[in-house]
């Protein structure tokens, strides 16, 4: 043990972030980014906002804002915007939860909730899902603690309805729940327009993934402008100028194409059925995922030797090691052709053990 | 008081960053930015890495922290890149300041260092500056806190010299001693040769001033691998892809191209050295700065007069309400026909109190 390091993080687990390969050329299914570049009009603002990078970015990020803000249809005042959606749940987690606020969020899901709150050293619960890997909607309404729950649930894919979401809103009054909907666009309800109604609610998204922006970090929040201000305190602690002036220039460029970015969701929405009618008649068990990923399990296969052998014939997917779910995996929904790929590989892979 | 907001955070105070006018055109002298757009090549890497930015960002920054480490002849393992210089100093608020390390801190510096001990909730002196706004080092000899020292200071500009820095290094070897060195390329010396001879020092610094990059938001840290591993264990349960892709991109672009970096420096200390020669025969008071700025008083006009006045001419300083500092200005050092406006406008304004 470092005598440099504060006792308090000694035993921080930090977060895994799925494999980047670097030493060789893998399809790439396993985290989750869009298999289409990001709108030309998009690459053309960021290309143009380079130029005079030696300005400060606009901390309060005015014209984005205002942009986001036309397209949900709630005032600029709701919005926050961050380097990437991972940003906003750290604030989120940092300004909602503590000893009397404590998180509370499913046990299976997204993998950094319980390392924002060690982080952040606030108590928090995981809810066991149920059997079919759903969500018990009463296991959270009145809960009285900070929720966090991912709709679409990663790595499940399976949504929440909107009154399901409402339900757990309405009844948790006296505390924040976050919505984290950075898979929403792919089929799921958003919960955008609850923020108008409950002043408890916040809802983040990413502009990674239904928007091809995973490598320019952008994420947001909407909510009530008292929780806004809140998460902006934490913002202006730690670094206002979080959003650079190129991320910040092509989002704005990718909203002003929103088409693009509907158009590619329909796509993917398209391939995604694709490839769960193929590994339907492979054999296959999934879960009913409105994400642009599937989450599967062979019967027959375990869960780490299917990874391991689509790695082999050069197809990355992503593989938990966690027990409730370690004989599935999470399969990102790309180009056409990618899912042919892996029907293929797959479809070699279970010829072999018949 | 909302119901929300963790009580711990109740009476938080966040940074004030400088203006960022949009309503009108100002001569900006207010944020240390370089005068100089980016190089083109980095400007041309930014605009490549925009194209595919439907990936993430490498978290490892393999290709950017091999390029600065080639750069300060360190290794690899040495050099950890963050969202801005923000980031890195924030990250090592948390995980080198506690109760058993407090932090300490001259009194009159960048305005960031008291918020970040305060978003920690971790103890912290100010140690008052000498008269002339020079540090005294036997302040910070054997003091046994984690110590962060801006050098040069923000925002006397006035350096430390390399044996001055060693000797509060070497006699601190119980606790990490950080050395901001975001001016640091306009005339300072660099303590990053010390990181090689000393496990508790973290020297960081920017690409936002020198490199013209502040918009793009670009910092890293040189220290002991075994300090990188503590701050990498706090960015990778935080923000695993903290720098974007065209960041990254952009900062390597930067690096290939450094005579233009040097080339700027050295047009930015002319300029200083002639805004100081005309301010001098103004009748202006100023500290010896070796940064991109400089810090100057009139003995006969209020320091917020002068800033005001000058707004009115449409040059826009940095004026700080701070007891200690009320009466100077920090003008930023901008082009020769910026530091020419500035002038005129001065001399316009000491003409009328005569």
């Amino acid at each position: 043990m470092s005598k440099f390091l504060c006792k308090k993080y000694s035993s921080l687990t930090p977060y895994t972030p799925g494999e980047q390969p670097k030493e060789r050329k893998f399809i790439k299914l396993n985290t989750n980014e869009s298999p289409f570049a990001p709108s030309p009009r998009a690459v053309e603002c960021a290309g143009e906002a380079a130029r005079s990078v030696q300005l400060y970015s606009d901390p309060e990020c005015k014209r984005l804002h205002a942009a986001i803000a036309r397209l949900y249809d709630v005032d600029e005042t709701c919005v926050l915007c961050t380097n990437g959606s991972d940003e906003i749940l750290n604030f989120a987690f940092m300004a909602f939860c503590d000893d009397e606020h404590p998180a509370v969020f499913p046990n299976v899901t997204y993998g950094f909730y319980s390392v924002f709150a060690s982080l952040c050293r606030v108590p928090y619960e995981e809810i066991p899902l149920c059997d079919d890997f759903t969500i018990n909607v009463d296991d959270y309404v009145g809960i009285n603690k900070t929720v966090f729950i991912a709709n679409p649930n990663a790595p499940t894919g399976i949504a929440l309805s909107l009154d399901d979401i409402e339900r757990i809103v309405a009844s948790n009054p006296q505390n924040v729940v976050v919505i984290d909907e950075a898979y929403v666009d792919f089929g799921a309800q958003s919960a955008v327009s609850l923020t108008k109604k409950y002043k408890n609610l916040l809802v983040t998204q990413t502009f990674s993934k239904s928007r091809s922006m995973a490598g320019a970090r952008l994420g947001f929040g909407i909510a009530d402008p008292e929780l806004i201000a809140h998460l902006n305190m934490i913002k202006y602690s730690t670094n206002p100028y979080n959003v650079n002036s190129m991320t910040m220039a092509m989002g704005i460029g990718t909203l002003e194409d929103n088409e693009y970015t509907i158009d590619n969701c329909r796509a993917i929405i398209q391939n995604r059925e694709y490839a769960a009618r193929e590994l339907d008649r492979l054999g296959f068990v999934m879960t009913e995922s409105l994400a642009n990923f599937i989450f599967v399990k062979h019967p027959k296969i375990d869960g780490a030797d299917i990874y391991a052998k689509l790695r082999e014939q050069g197809i990355l997917v992503r593989h938990f090691s966690k027990s409730e779910i370690d004989q599935y995996n999470r399969i990102t929904v790309g180009s056409v052709s990618e899912m042919k790929a892996l029907v293929a590989a797959l479809e070699q892979i279970v010829s072999e053990v018949k």
